[in-house]
């Protein structure tokens, strides 16, 4: 690896980078974005909020100072960091292992706590520059635990669609009590549900092209589309006042809400973020900490891959190491004024970019916005029906189910397959944590097995040329008496065997063979198991009167085979390429 | 890998190979080994048992049936079947975790099932198959466990040396227990054990050369010599007869043996191996079936080391998986003939080989031997103090602890250095089976650490040659507007966003650049995760006006690539061989 540039001590503070040349073109596109983008979070953070379980006011606060904090120290310029589908579902998986039946207050106080430990992970993380870690969440694992996270927040979410109540955290538990209740369905309730996720669909796809025919840009009109979700909190709000759905005894209460009301949010407190300090309680705090390092990678994950994927459009980069120190401060932050675990999402951040945001700043302005928003507009949500958050949840969640990727990976590589599908199955079936636990271990042990039965080739000349290819799959030449084998794979102990055994298989089928050289081109480690096996090998062949000789052996490996001394008792040679090898053995 | 050779019925019942070409002269090798291995075996069986805290007939009984099966199902000629040091050591600890005051028939139970159980498992992972899941037990693992055994059985053992009573299965717990008990040393029995000791240490070195000096040749004196262990048992059995140490109330009983007694191996019952059938206790299987996991491992992983290494000499191949089913089947038959679990055992069957033994009939006359001496011989063994026995016990596993290999492994490779020094330090403190899982997952973690960090190189043409390597250790040409880099490692999530930067990086320092070359010649595999990765770097170069080329593309590589359908999306082209793709971008 070359040297580590210079790190400029901005790079801890990377908004010193942007803040000194902020001018007015930046301020208008910041400006824009913020408002467009703390329109949309308004009925998000609700949503995500009722989805973890949590009083709605708690999504607000968790999407300012988070927000504000992540501004000052992320490294990317337009990432919108705040409640997420997948974190609320971990969330709400987290605190409901705690007991089914928590008061409100414990079940924040849980919420609370799981922020600061994960932030607290997060900055060690940092600190100690473990980055890296998150790459052994493979594509397939994510891509699979995502899918399912999908199907279990659409399904969480299909109670409020029916005005039914039903718990779990599994495909089948979930399943079975949606079963049990459906006959409570509230026919007004699923009717005012389905319309609102029909008309939210439909805005997705339809809104603009209608918006362009009459008249708007397409800019304009992708902007406008965006406020789809608010037209329908808007109609569906005004709805519930105007014919007291949600009051005991209206006149709808009888077959069309089942005997019951409509759910609302209800009372939303209005002021600042609280200071809070999670409860210093080490049996909640040792319970919390396994989900609590999920919801960090998790969060990591997808934080990283949605700036990545920003940053690349507008050919900036991201840091990881520094964006585990920024989440980690985010998620502090929230931990500490009334939130739970955030972490920087994929649909705000692009709405943001796509607005214009051009520098961190648009996050601060966002956190304003939804300050005043706090202030001022809750009571104008307290009639918004729980119906509406569902089915704006449901629409958004949905397009994150990907099972395509099943067939993608089977054709391309079944152990990829294996990683998606039993990640997805295990998901579904036994939670959030059991996931994806199941599908980095499946993963890992996947590759391991692969590792441990090496491909080899026994290669020849491809004619006219100084290159060795597979004698099975190219037209070469050969020696008789010199065998060249190529392994593709480094020797390490759980493979050094098998060569033993190729090797041996080989020889037994040669009588008139004299010379084996092993084409070490693709070994990149040999470990003490694997020399072990070497020697074995170089011995038997020399009592078997034939000479063991390697070629094209890599840098870091010739250092360490030189440093065993082993290569002075070797049988033959080391050649610097294979093609030395060939000529040089020709009359031996 | 070629297609499986025919396997004749013949393997699965190996004698058949040996039996019918059976006459006068292997009869003679084997008889002659048979003799001299069953007089080894009398107070090795015996000694063992003692150290797996069994009665000391248990042991005689492992050594005849398992055996006898060996005989007809093992695919090595020489390998000597029944209690070994390591495996008993193993017993008393997973014995010993039960429970620290087992009465004597729930032990002896509790040994029966373990080799029940894992007699099964043997046989089950033969069935499916899996001898290759002992690669993962690594040289460094193996040695490491086998060093700290070594020391944990010489300290189990120092109690008998010493005359006291004194428990534990951690270095930490023997020690203390030892340190507390040291006032209670009987003197005449430490006399008697470390003068047995010494004795035993010396006819190791020193008998054969007296021996060949007094007239024997040097094969007659090596075998005499081995008869040490024989003189031994004699002297002190017929001490401790004349003289009544073990009798309460004795002459010495006063100072010399602290006012007790010394102990002896007292009462042998004579008779035939009995019908054993393990109790059907689930509480006790369950609590069992992880040792006896470990004991099936360790001891598969023993005995074929053993028998390669055997077998190797002869020019004779063993088998694992069928090794896998002799063990599996040897287990039984000590299960259900009132044994404990049994191997492949290396002392014995050095012996066996250096006496000439030719086919497994050897083993069948030994056990044959053995019936005899429990038949007929055990009242002799009546006054045969512990003291001898642990003596012999020691001189055997001393020779066990290596601990070279701790500096071998840090000059060769830290990894394996560490994965040495781990095992040895749980082993020892924390006890055999949490030693075997510390070492096997800090191996795995090793290496998955190393595969996610690859050694990358540029490389340029050694000159006159097609043949290209590392710029920075050798004299090579390169072109300023083609990059050639070569990865050394598989392409897995683990490492793909690895070569993303360092590719982004080198293309950041070379404005001139128009190709990147990515030599695929070390990358064995490129999974689903990986693939994306080479999707966004070959995305982000042309973006930047680059083309991205792939070069010496591996067949089962090239075959995955293809079926992805990515290649004809590639920026840039697939050149066979690096030499050519460099020629052919040279004017590009």
């Amino acid at each position: 690896m070359p040297p580590m540039p210079h790190r400029p001590w901005t790079d801890r503070l990377p908004f010193m980078n942007w803040a000194r040349g902020y001018n007015r073109e930046a301020l208008a596109g910041d400006g824009m974005a913020a408002f467009i983008v703390t329109v949309m979070l308004i009925p998000q953070s609700l949503a995500y909020t009722m989805l973890a379980g949590l009083p709605p006011e708690v999504g607000l606060y968790a999407s300012m100072t988070p927000a504000l904090v992540y501004a000052l120290l992320g490294t990317s310029r337009v990432l919108a960091v705040g409640p997420v589908a997948v974190v609320s579902l971990m969330t709400a998986a987290a605190i409901g292992q705690l007991g089914a039946a928590l008061p409100p207050a414990a079940y924040w106080q849980a919420a609370l706590a799981l922020a600061l430990l994960s932030g607290l992970m997060l900055l060690a993380m940092g600190a100690l520059r473990l980055g890296f870690l998150a790459n052994f969440l493979s594509h397939p694992v994510i891509s699979g635990f995502v899918s399912a996270s999908g199907i279990l927040i659409t399904l969480s979410q299909l109670k409020h669609l029916l005005g039914i109540r039903s718990e779990g955290n599994t495909l089948p538990e979930m399943v079975h009590a949606l079963w049990l209740q459906l006959p409570q369905t509230q026919p007004l309730t699923l009717a005012l549900g389905a319309a609102t996720t029909g008309f939210l669909f439909w805005v997705r796809k339809g809104a603009k092209p209608l918006l362009m025919r009459l008249g708007l840009t397409p800019k304009t009109a992708d902007m406008v589309a965006k406020a789809g979700p608010v037209v329908a909190i808007a109609v569906t709000t005004v709805l519930v006042w105007r014919f007291g759905w949600h009051a005991p005894g209206n006149t709808w209460s009888g077959f069309w809400l089942s005997g019951g009301t409509m759910k609302i949010v209800g009372h939303i407190p209005q002021g600042l973020p609280p200071l809070t300090w999670p409860e210093w309680n080490l049996a909640l705090w040792k319970s919390l900490w396994a989900p609590a390092l999920m919801i960090s990678v998790v969060g990591f994950v997808e934080s990283v891959s949605v700036g990545q994927t920003l940053a690349a459009k507008r050919r900036q980069r991201i840091t990881p190491n520094q964006e585990l120190l920024a989440l980690g401060a985010s998620n502090v932050a929230a931990g500490l004024t009334g939130g739970y675990p955030v972490t920087g999402g994929f649909s705000r951040s692009v709405v943001n970019f796509d607005a214009g945001a051009q520098t961190p700043a648009a996050g601060m302005y966002t956190a304003g916005g939804l300050l005043l928003a706090s202030l001022y507009l809750t009571p104008a949500l307290y009639f918004l029906p729980q119906a509406t958050l569902a089915a704006t949840i449901i629409v958004a969640v949905i397009s994150l189910v990907d099972l395509g990727v099943l067939k993608r990976t089977w054709v391309y590589a079944k152990a990829d397959f294996a990683a998606v599908a039993i990640t997805l199955a295990v998901t579904l079936l036994d939670g959030v944590e059991g996931g994806l636990v199941a599908g980095v271990s499946v993963s890992l042990l996947l590759y391991l097995w692969r590792t441990s039965r090496p491909h080899m080739a026994v290669v020849g000349r491809v004619p006219g040329t100084e290159h060795f290819r597979n004698v099975l799959r190219h037209t070469v030449e050969c020696q008789p008496h010199v065998l060249g084998l190529r392994v593709d794979e480094s020797l390490y102990f759980a493979n050094a065997r098998t060569l033993e055994d190729r090797i041996n298989l080989e020889v037994a089928q040669r009588p008139e063979l004299r010379h084996v050289v092993l084409l070490c081109s693709a070994i990149n480690d040999v470990d003490a198991s694997a020399l072990e096996s070497l020697e074995a090998i170089d011995h038997r062949l020399k009592e078997a009167g034939l000479r063991f000789h390697l070629s094209e052996v890599k840098g870091p490996v010739m250092d360490r085979l030189q440093r065993s001394g082993w290569l002075s008792r070797l049988s033959g040679q080391v050649f610097l390429t294979h093609h030395q090898a060939v000529q040089a053995l020709e009359n031996r």
